[in-house]
This record gives C-alpha cells, sequence and structure tokens, in this order.
C-alpha cells in the first residue's frame, strides 16, 4: 500500500505565561554545529567568509552588501546576540525562533522580516512519500540580508555560484533582489515537490481504478491531509510575498517589484497545481466509494445467480422425493431422466436470463 | 466510547420587552464571594490591595495606572457602582453582565469594552472531554483597566507576577498593554485546548479506523458541534482584536499596534489548527461511512460464500432423495461414494472461484 | 411524528400590468376593525388617544412627538388618506399593502421607510410547531412614527407601559429612538422562537437517535425548510437596520446610532443561534442516512446467521435422505444420533464465528 | 411522469472569423411580417402610428417623445437602417440580433442598450411544462425609446393602455420612465413563472413522497437544469439593471431612479423564490436517494422474512426424510403431528421475533 | 467507451536553480521550420513579407503600423534575437517560451504583453475527443504587434484576409485593435470547442441514462477533469482581458475600450456554457450512482422473489418427503394432487403479492 506523510514536527514547548517577545527556541532538537557565512559584495568587489562570529559581523563594512546565512536557530546564544546587533525587535526573533510559526512578511522601518517553508521530500520507493519542512527566515535590511535555516543545507548553492558572476544581478541590484533571488530557489523546490507527488497520485489512481482495495480510503486521505498542509504553507506564502511587494519602505526599491510579481505569478501556478492533485484525489475517494459498491454489486450478483439456478432444482427434487402412495410419474420408466431434462431446461432458462440482464 | 462535550449555559433569564441598557445578570447561578483586587502602579512604585470595595476605588490617585480585577459578575449591586463610578455606558453593562454575548470590542470614547471568553478544558480519562466556557470582559479607559472574571481563578497569575519585575513592559507601558497582556494569556490557552482535542481527536482516529462501530458517529458529531462552537467564539474574538487595534482613540497607543497584530497573528494560527482539526473530523466521518459499507460487504460475502457452497450441494443430494423407480445410480455399488467425490469436487470448485475473486 | 410548518401566506393578487405604485392590499383576506392609537407625548406631558380617525390625526400637534399606531392594513381606503397626510410617496404605500414584501429600509428624505416580519410561534404540544409571520412596517418622520401591524397584538404593550415613566428614555428621545424600542420588541421575539425550535429539534434529535424510523426525514426537511425561510427574513432584517444605522438624513440622530448597534448585535446572535440548529440539523440527516444503512446491516446480519446455521444443516439431513442401495451409516445403529452430534457441532461452530465478527 | 424543460434555441451560426459588429441575426428562423409601431406623446399629445416605415420614422417630430416597438429581429434590411438612423454602434446592433446574447445594459453616451429575456411558458397539463424564452431588447435615448421583440405579442398591451390616460407618469415622464415601466411588465411576468413553476414542483414533491418511482430522478434533474438555466438569466438582469440605476448620463433622470430601485428590489424576491424552488428540488434529490435505500430494505426485510421462517422449517422436515434405520420418532404414532407442533411453534417464534424489530 | 482527454505537455525541464529571467524553451520538442511573417500597413498602403528575417525586420519603416507574426518558439537563437530589438524584458521572454505559463497581461510601458491559450479539439468519432492547446503570446507597441504560435497555423487566416480590405479597421485602426482582432478569433474557437464537448457530453447523457456501465465513471471524470482544465485557462484569460482592458498606457487607445469589453462579454458567454456543461457532468455522475443502486435493486428483487416463491415450496415438499410411519396425506389418494394445488396456489399468492409491491 502507497503511504504520503507529513512529518510531524514535535509539540511546541508551551509558552503559557511568558511575556510576550520571549526568546526561545521552540521545535525539534538539534544537535549540529551552527555556521555563519558572510558574503560582503558589491559590483566590483566579493568577499567570502565561514565559520564567521559576531565580533566579525561586527565589523562588516557600511558601504558594502552582506549576505549573512546562519544554517541553526536552536542555539538562542548565538541567534540572540547575532538580532541584537542589527536591532531587530524581540517579537521578530520569537517569530524567527518558533519553528511552527506561519508564513508572513512584517515592515519594522529599518528591516523587513520575512519567514516561509521549504519543503524536502524523501520519495521512499516511488509509492511512498515523507514531506519534511524546514523553517527559513530572512531579515532584510538596507545593506544586509540575514537569512536563518533550521539546519545545514545547500539549498542555496545555486545563489551561491552566481555571485562569482560580477555581472549576475545578485551583484548589481541590493539586499531586496537578494531575498527575491533567495525565495525564488525554495519556491522552484515548491514545483519540483508538486511534480513528485502529482506523478506518486498518478501511480496510485491507476491502482484504486485496476485494483480496488478497501484500505486505499486511507491513502486517500493521506493525500487529501498532505495537500491540506500544503495550502497551510503556500497560500499564507502568496500573502506574504504580497505583502512584500506593497511595502511602502525604500529597502524595498521599485525596480525589484517585477521580480516579486514574478513570484507571486509562480506561486500562484504551484496553487494551479496543488489544485488539480485535490481534484484528483476527490475522484480517487469518489472512485473508492463506487468500487464498493460495485463489489457489492458483484457480490450480490454471484448469490443471485447461484440462488437462482439452484433453488428451483433442489424444489424438483423435492417434489420427486415424496412419499406418496400415488405419483404416476415415479413408476414411469423414463421419469427420473425427464426429470433431468426439466431441470436443465429450467437452468438454460435462467443463464438466458441472467445474460440478458448482464449479470454473467 | 468516547465523548466530547460543550457545557451548555442556562438558559438566559427573558429580556423581552423589558428596555434596553436594563443591567440585570443573565447566567448561571452562583454563590461564591465576590473579591475585588486592585493593582495600582507606574514604572517606580507598585501597590496591590485585596478585598477591595467600592469607596476605596473612588479613591484611586489619578496619576497611577490602575488594574481593577472583579473575580465575578452574578451581583449587580457590586458591578454596577463600580461600572457608574467609571461613567460605563449601561449598553455596556448589560453586554458585560450577559454570559452569553459574543466576543466584541466597542469604542465609547472615553473607554473601549473588550469581551471574550475563556476555556477550561476537563479531560476526564485522556479519552471523554468537557470544555466550559467563562466570559471575561475588559474596560479599558487611560489610565485603568477593569477585568470582570465568571468566578475566581488564577489564569492571572503569570501577569501578576510580572508586575513584580520593574522593568517589565506592563509596568513600563499604559493600560492598552496591561489589557494585551491579559488577553495574551487567555489565547495561549487556546492553543493548549487545541493541543488536548487534537490528540483525543487522533486517538479517536485510531479507534474508527481499527474497531469501527455504529455508535462512532455520536462521538464524530459531538466532536463536529464542539468544533463549531469554537470557531463561533473565535472568529469574532479575531474581528474584536482586528477591530481593537484599529480604534482611532488616544487610549491605545500606536506603540502597542505591533502587540496587537501578533494577538492576531496567534489567533490566526490557532483557526489554522481548528481547520485541521475539522479535516480529520470529516476524515472520520467518511471512514465511518466507509466502514459501514465494509461490513455490509463481508456480512453479504459470508451469506454469499456459504449459500453458494450448500446450495448446489443441497441440489446433488436432492437428487439422489426422489423416489423414480428406475434411478439406475441408486443400485450402483459405489454410487453413494461417487457422490461424496462430485460434491467435494464442486465445494473445491467454489472455493477456488471465491479465492480469485478476493473474497476468502 | 413530530412536525415543523411555516404557514404560507395565501397567493398575492397578480399585480401584472399594473402601473407602479398601485396601492393595493396584497395578502390574507381579515374582516376585523382597523384602529387607530395615538400616543402624543414629549418629555413632560402624554396623551393618549384611541380609536383615531383621519381627521383627528390632522390635528395632532407639530411640537409634540407622535406615535401613530394602525393594527390593520386590509382596508385601503384608510391607510391611503393617513400616508397622504404624512405625504408618502405612493411605492413606499405600495411595499406597506404587500404582506410579501421582504425586510427593507429606505429613505425619501422627508421619512424613513422601515418593514419586517414578526414571527409568531404556536408550539401545539412540544413536538408540533407552526410559525406565523405578521408584517410590521414603520414611518418615520421627523416628529412622528406611523407603526402599521397586520392585524390586532398586544407585542407593543411594554412601550406603552415604559411611556408611563417620564424618565424613560423613550419619552426623552425622539422618534429614531422610538422605532428602536419597537423592532427591540419584535427582535427579543425572535430570540424567543429560536430558543423554542432549539428546544424542540432537540427533542426530535432524541427521537432520531433512539427510535429511528423511516419518515423521519419529512420532519428533517420540514426543519431545514423552517430554518431557511426564517433566513430569509433575518439576513434582510439585518442589512435593513444596519442601512438604518447608516442613513444621512437628520431624522436618525447621532446618539441613538449606538442603540441600533445594538440592535445589530443581537440580530447577529440570533443568526448565530441560528447556524447552530442548522449544524444541529444537517446532523439529524447524516444521522438519518445512517440509521438506514444500520438497519439494513441488521436485516442482511439475521438473514446471513439464519441461512448460514441452516443451509449447512439441510445439506447434511438430505444426505442421509438419499435412497442409495449401499450407504453403511444408514444401517449403522447410532448413525441419526451421530448425525445430530455433528449438527449440533456445525451450529455451535458457526455461532462461535458470528459472536467473533460481533454479529450476535 | 412530469416533465420540466427549457426549450432549446437552435445551434447560433458559426461568426468565427467575421469582424466585431458584423451584423447578421443569429436566432431561429422566423417568417412572420415584422411590424413597427410608433407612439408619439407629450404630457398633452398623443398619436398612435402602425405599420410604420423608415421614412416615417425619420420624420418624427424631435419636441416628441417616441416608443418604436419593432417585432422581430430576423430581417436585417429592415433593423439596421432603423438602427443607422438613430446612430447605433455595429456592437450594439450585433448584440441586437444575437438571440443568445446575455442580459446587459451599454451606456454608449447618445444612447443606452438594455437587452434582456421575456419567459413564456407553457403548461401543458398541470404536471409537464414548457418553458420558451424571447429576447427583449432596448435602445434608450433622450427622446425616444425602441423597443425589438423577437417576435409579435401582446406582453406591452398594460402599457399601451396606460397611455391612454393623460394623467398616468408614462405621459409625464420621459423615455427613462418608459423603459422602466416596459421591463417592469417583463420582471413580472417572471413572477408569474415562478408561481406556476413553484406549484408544479409542489405537485411533485407529493408523487415522489407517495409514489416514489426509480424514473423520478429524471424529472429531479431537468428541474435542477431549469432553475438553473433561470438563474443563468436572472442574475445578470439584476446587474444590468443595477448598472442602469448607476449610468452618469443625462437619459437616466434622477427622479426614475426610486423605479430602478423598485425594479431591483423586484428581482431579488425572484431571486429568493427562485433559491426556495431550488431548495425544495434539492430535498427531493435527497428524498429520492433515501428512498432508493428504503426500498432495497424492504426487498431485504422481506427476503429475511421468508427465508428465516422457511429455511428452518426445511430442515425439521429433511431431518425426518433421512433413510436411517434406527430413528425412533419415525415409528412414534403420534410423530408427525409432534412435528407439526414444533414447525408451528418455531414460526410463531420467528414471526414474534420479527415484529419486534419492527419488519412486519 | 467514450472518452475525452486533455493532452498533457511534456514535463517541464527543471528551471530550479536558475537565475530569473533565464530565457529558455520549456515545451514539447518541435522540429518544424519557424517562419516568421510581417504586414506592414497603413490605411492607405499594405505590404506582406513571407520568411523575414532578423535584418528585415530591423529596418521595418517607423512610420508604419506591423504586424510580426512568428509560428514557433522552440529555437531561441531566432526569438531572443527579435525580443532583443524590441527591448523586450528577459522575464518576458522567459514567460513567452514556457509554453506552462499562465493567461496574463502585463504592462511593461513600451510594450504590453499578453498570452493566451488556443485550443485544437480533435474530435475521433464523436464519442472520443482529444483537446490540445497551443500557447499564444503577443507584444504590443505603439506601432508593432510580434505574435507568437508554439507550431504553424492557419487560426490567424480571418485577419489575414481582412487586411486585403482598406475600409476595414484592422487597417485604420492601430496595433491594439489589431492585437483585440486576433485574440477574438482564438476566443471565438472556444465558443466551438464548447459546442463540440456539449453534444458529446449530451451523447453521453444519453448513454447513461439508457445503457448504464459501470465503466461509465471512468468517463464522466474525464470530462470534469477535462472542463476543470479549461476553467484553469479561460478565467485567468478573462482576468487578462479585464487589465489589458484598464491599462493606463498611451498603446492602448480608448476608442478601442468598447471592443475589449466586448472580448470580456464573449468570454463570460463561455464561462457560462462550461458551467451549464459541468453542471450537465455532475448530473451524470449522480444518475450513475443511483444506477449503481438501481443496479443493486433489481438484482435483490431478483433473489427475493426467487427465493421467495420456491423456499415455501420447497418446505412443502420436504414434509412429504417425511418417512414417518404415521401420515395420513400419504396414502390419500388424491394427495399428491393436492399438494400441487397447495403450491400452486401459494406461488399465485407470492407473485400476486410482489405484483402489489410494483417489483414484477
Amino acid at each position: 500500500m502507497s503511504s504520503f506523510h507529513h512529518r510531524k514536527k514535535k509539540k511546541p514547548i508551551s509558552k503559557k505565561g511568558l511575556p510576550p517577545g520571549t526568546r526561545i527556541y521552540i521545535g525539534e532538537e538539534r544537535e549540529h554545529k551552527i555556521n555563519i557565512e558572510v558574503i560582503s559584495y558589491n559590483e566590483l568587489s566579493i568577499t567570502k567568509y565561514k565559520n564567521v562570529d559576531l565580533s566579525q559581523i561586527k565589523e562588516l563594512s557600511p558601504t558594502l552588501n552582506h549576505w549573512i546565512n546562519v544554517n541553526g536557530i536552536y542555539d538562542t546564544s548565538i541567534i540572540i546576540p547575532i538580532c541584537d546587533h542589527f536591532q531587530i525587535d524581540p517579537l521578530t526573533v520569537e517569530d524567527l525562533l518558533n519553528t511552527n510559526q506561519r508564513p508572513k512578511s512584517d515592515d519594522f522601518g529599518s528591516y523587513v522580516f520575512f519567514t516561509l517553508k521549504m519543503l524536502e521530500t524523501i520519495s521512499l520507493d516511488g509509492k511512498n512519500m515523507n514531506i519534511d519542512d524546514e523553517q527559513i527566515s530572512f531579515l532584510l535590511g538596507r545593506n544586509f540580508v540575514v537569512s536563518f535555516q533550521e539546519k545545514p543545507g545547500d539549498v542555496f548553492d545555486p545563489i551561491r555560484k552566481r555571485f562569482e558572476n560580477p555581472d549576475s544581478r545578485v551583484r548589481k541590484y541590493g539586499s531586496d533582489f537578494l531575498v527575491y533571488a533567495l525565495v525564488d530557489v525554495i519556491i522552484d523546490d515548491y514545483f519540483e515537490t508538486m511534480e513528485k507527488i502529482s506523478s506518486m497520485v498518478e501511480v496510485f489512481d491507476n491502482e484504486i481504478a485496476h485494483k480496488p482495495h478497501p484500505n486505499q480510503l486511507e491513502t486517500i486521505q493521506q493525500v487529501k491531509f498532505l495537500l491540506l498542509n500544503l495550502r497551510k504553507y503556500i497560500y499564507p506564502t502568496r500573502e506574504a510575498v504580497h505583502k512584500l511587494a506593497r511595502i511602502d519602505n525604500p529597502i524595498i526599491q521599485a525596480k525589484t517589484s517585477k521580480y516579486y510579481n514574478d513570484l507571486i505569478d509562480h506561486i500562484y501556478q504551484i496553487l494551479e497545481n496543488l489544485e488539480i492533485i485535490r481534484d484528483m484525489n476527490s475522484n480517487q475517494r469518489e472512485m473508492y466509494a463506487s468500487n464498493l459498491t460495485l463489489r457489492m454489486n458483484r457480490v450480490m450478483e454471484v448469490l443471485t445467480i447461484i440462488s437462482s439456478v439452484f433453488i428451483p432444482l433442489t424444489f424438483i427434487v423435492g417434489v420427486y422425493g415424496m412419499n406418496f402412495k400415488y405419483m404416476p410419474e415415479l413408476s414411469h420408466e423414463y421419469g427420473y431422466f425427464f426429470v433431468w431434462g426439466l431441470m436443465i431446461s429450467v437452468t438454460i432458462g435462467m443463464l438466458f436470463f441472467f445474460k440478458r440482464k448482464g449479470w454473467i
């Protein structure tokens, strides 16, 4: 049987009663080393730093643009000082550290906060699939972008490569374009996830149509649930990008607005794909219900055919099993064979009747 | 069997024909002593009073902020004079005293009124759950907050603790922040309630999938009803907070708006959780219907198999129970054993047929 | 069997081809005497007149406020002259006289027109219910309110009583407050109707759960229909009050707007109750369908159990009814008792099997 | 069996590839003589012309108002010159000539175009119904109204009669009021159609409840389809009248706006009636499905009762049909009668059991 | 069995990680020769060029209007230089080359981009249907229109013909009118596709009503899917044309706005047709489910009738097959014939009962 799962996060640590802006990590326990990587760039020069610490961040030149990528958020003793350096509001830091946060964007004047989910699809064997989500957040200032990943990963490698090329737009444009480019990579991933789900759902479609089985309902419901979870991520992401494109803050420049619009266009296309898979899923649900009824119909037809053929025959042989003293047929020499003839005729008649009904 | 109940309030006392603004208590009968507690504070000092009476309230210093918490509303002889002291409109007092009031916020110029429900979950044994609701109302003036609880409770204790700390924002910010902090505590409770319902619905999910029973429909409908009742509370609460955040009244200061937005964000997240539980519930409903059909299918299959095997056999033995004078098989020495052979072959054939159909 | 009916009005007299503003009565035939009652009041004095005629209305003092209550609209020879005296547009009079008019409010400059339905519930015996509606219309001018009832009734008595009290707001405020007070009485009636329907639907709920019967569907559909009809009245009433509260006409004073808002609040609460009853109704519909399937399942189980037990037994006795010359068991002394033993074993085996399936 | 049909128009002549504004007739073939009738009027005088031709139209006095009624549109050689005389845009003429046009209104500055459908109900015998639609279009200028009917008919006779009366508003008001009056007549017709459908659906309701039959689904679906088609006409008509009432063009005078609002009110009422019939239809659909299941239940109950009574009896008689040498009961003198007693007891027991189950 | 397919495009080449505005072709592999055709025109003159290359495009006179039609987009080495010549933004070119692009319109200041789908219906034999879509894009500048087709085709021939006529509006109006005319041709094609689908669905309707078969569900779901896919194209097309009509850019002149409105009107009509076919489809789905139940009912009725007739008869003959020593009937001379009489009576009684139930 196929299976489609969306891995559930651990339950959040209860924050009940804590003051707002309490900056604690909410998410899975992790133990990897948090690595901070910085790319300082303008059109002319580019410098890459690995394993950066706070003191180095404090010394970054204000005349260059900086992309600071932090690949872990579980350790607040590292994250909070960085946020404090950039004068980030505690409410933002609280959202940043909560891996159950809904996708959203917020303008805080001196910086813009944007958070969304990255999807990681683990297709076990073409029939079973686990989807894992990772929270990615961005702090976008006039000349810096800080990106936070939940765990180390290579999703941003294509952007790192593009930085090599001095003619690329990531080098020429500002931090707002860099955020666009980073988000675009994540959104492209959604396309791939959709494609994978779609093709697996198609395989499953075939299974339902040709090998109906009562426990397929469970898989159908898993797919439904998976799609609902994805919708829960993608709709607010669309809203967040919309809001980002409309923000009245010089950090977001007019010339990048067409790129944000392009992004919105992509998200619309992903949502349309999602809706099509949802329609396939609802068709499967209907096909399943129809299969149950068809199976019942076939069971009933078998019962009806066998009963209808043999019950009259049993009656006939019962007649001649009676012990009446005077039953003329019994003493007839060919009586027995006549009865067989009668029974064969009845059977043929019945079968002919069922044939015409289309049951056999 | 599991059960999920939302305790129903007593029927309201009919107010038909009474003039608007008639200030009578509508709700469950209560007899506890109404306690009034006051915290008078500013950034520098804090004073706590217990068992306060009206005369003490009248003498509160106009240069301090005051949080007046009233833990009972059944006695209008206590409530109305307090409201009169703060010049509260009779229509507001009418809403305050009606425990069936929908969550809402209203700006009356000199004060803002906000009312919502607190949820109290009593999980009896991990499978049964009672949800009780309590109405909490706030009167928010320039330098005071009056909070009204239906009955004594410790829900605001975390806020009382935060007052101890002179650096905490409740001390430094005004009455609008205090209301935010109090509401935040209540909303955090909703998260916990959702979490509890969710985990109990998951347990029940398992029961439906593996131990189907006709009376599970009742529980499914109880959950549906419970969720509808919660929606009925949470949607207007969201509207009320939205309205509060947009009120054009100096009582609500610009700098607290980001906190109200944070609150709205939390309510959205609660609503998303609610929708996911609703989807689980609708899946259970579908699973239940499918279980009924499957059960029918299995019953029919058993009937069909037994009938189809024995009806032909009964016919065969009927044939040789006939009393024809001339039936050659009867006098054959091994006739009886041949018939047994025939019957065993028919049985094996039938079973093979059902095996191929997947019914056994 | 329970029943829930909404009494249908007589078919309207066809107005096809008549010019707009043709002022004819459309509604049930009535024959009661039309009584006109006037209360002329200000803060200082109050005078009540009964059985008023047109000439008296023409002499009413322009310096007082007047409430003119007309308890019948079937006689256009009485209604039209009154309307002409107050210079009411023929289109308004047409709506006034049409008892099938949707609830609405319209501002005509010199007066405001407001019409809605009053509900009259006749609960025959706690299980059967008839709902009757009566149209109530108001003409609201600077210093007068004309209210039109379809038939005599005491619904406005609480307001009449409040007029006795010189401190009551109906005395101190203007005609806009009076209309509010009158409408408030009618809306309070809706609460009561909802309460009655709700408790009868709950009784019926119990009946469906514990005494399922095929003809309960009819009652379920009656309730659905009744609720749809109520929705049809309440939604446009809400719109009409909304419009009234926003009308830019000095007849509606700013200080009464909070009362209108309170009214809207009440209508929202009625709609929420309505939606909850609708949910109960849809649950009953589902419960009904599930009951039908359960009944089928039980029928099939009985058939299956009886057939499965006796069909094999019949086969066994058939075997020993065969007339073969050579059947060793037949001549065995205890053969007959062995067969009984076999048959009892088969029966016990079958019953054990059904027990395990949970069918018995 | 009842039937409800909406007559389908002939397929449109393909206009693919023709330039926009190509003025060709699209609709059913017709051969009647096209008659043009003119009423020239103002408050003081009125002149009626029949069988008017283009030259006469060209000489109509510019100081009078004119209503030009054209009762046929199939002959473009007549229609186009008239339109050209009034300087009508080819796009308007194209819409005018296309009998599949959706209801709409358009402001072209010097004139306003309005088109809608008239319904013609042919109730054959109280159970079967054909609905035919006819397109009616209006060109509304400063001092003229040109109305186009698809075929001759007397629908506008009431308006013609009102013209006789010099005090009637059609005489006193301008062309915008005339269009209102003409449309009002058509809308009144919708009320009658709704009334007819409603009463026939009620008759059918009764049939479904008391004489269920498998082929009632077809009629239920016909009604559903009919109502969908009507919705398709009425919703855009409402939009078109709304737009007409809001058009900023001196042709539509302020003082007629209240009449247009009255029209919109009527359309709302028609839509409400439509929705109620739709609810009846959906109830019938549900009743039908429930009837199918009930029928199945009854079939199964009959089978179960007969099988359950006779299968055990057949077993009993089978027992005593066995040929064992030693069967003490067989030689008992009253054995046969004891067996009958046993069988009667079993039968009574079974019937009692089914009685208690409520199956007989 | 009927079939309705919408041909799926090849999977897109993954663009993950590529910078935005990367101009690569995404679509089916094609190998036809790309032909560029230019019509240069104004009101006075017209010149047609075939097999144009880039150098010729560069020399086109700026005082004439030009329609450049490119019938292939797979070869970026041809497409990109043309776009560069007209200074088209890389993001536009990216969309142009992606055959999975949603219909949309975008204003880039110096040009307007518009893309939509053309439908190609291949009705194999009146029962089976393939729908193929082709992307058509337009670049609309002050004096030029560049149209891109995915593959060669004659869809624009009617427009080419209209160019011959110096009085036609395509000659007299500017490029905005030309785009309108080209899109109009494509939209007219949608009408035809709808007509074809509609008539095939009607044929299928008949099949479901009169020759029900379990595998019709597959075709019903294919139609549902096909219609969902068409909706996916038509709704954004409507949005795109709406946006085009509202664009504040001198390229779109005020006088063409009425033509765009006409186009929107057509799209609305197509959507209404689509909704009607969707309703037919949902009716078929319901009819199918009802057919399954009816079939089951008929199977059960046959079983019940045959069982109910023969089971009692078998009991009767069983009675007289008993071997009791003392059974008075057995020795009666006409016993055997009495039994036959009894059995015939029982049979007639049963048949009469079933007749009254309406089962035979």
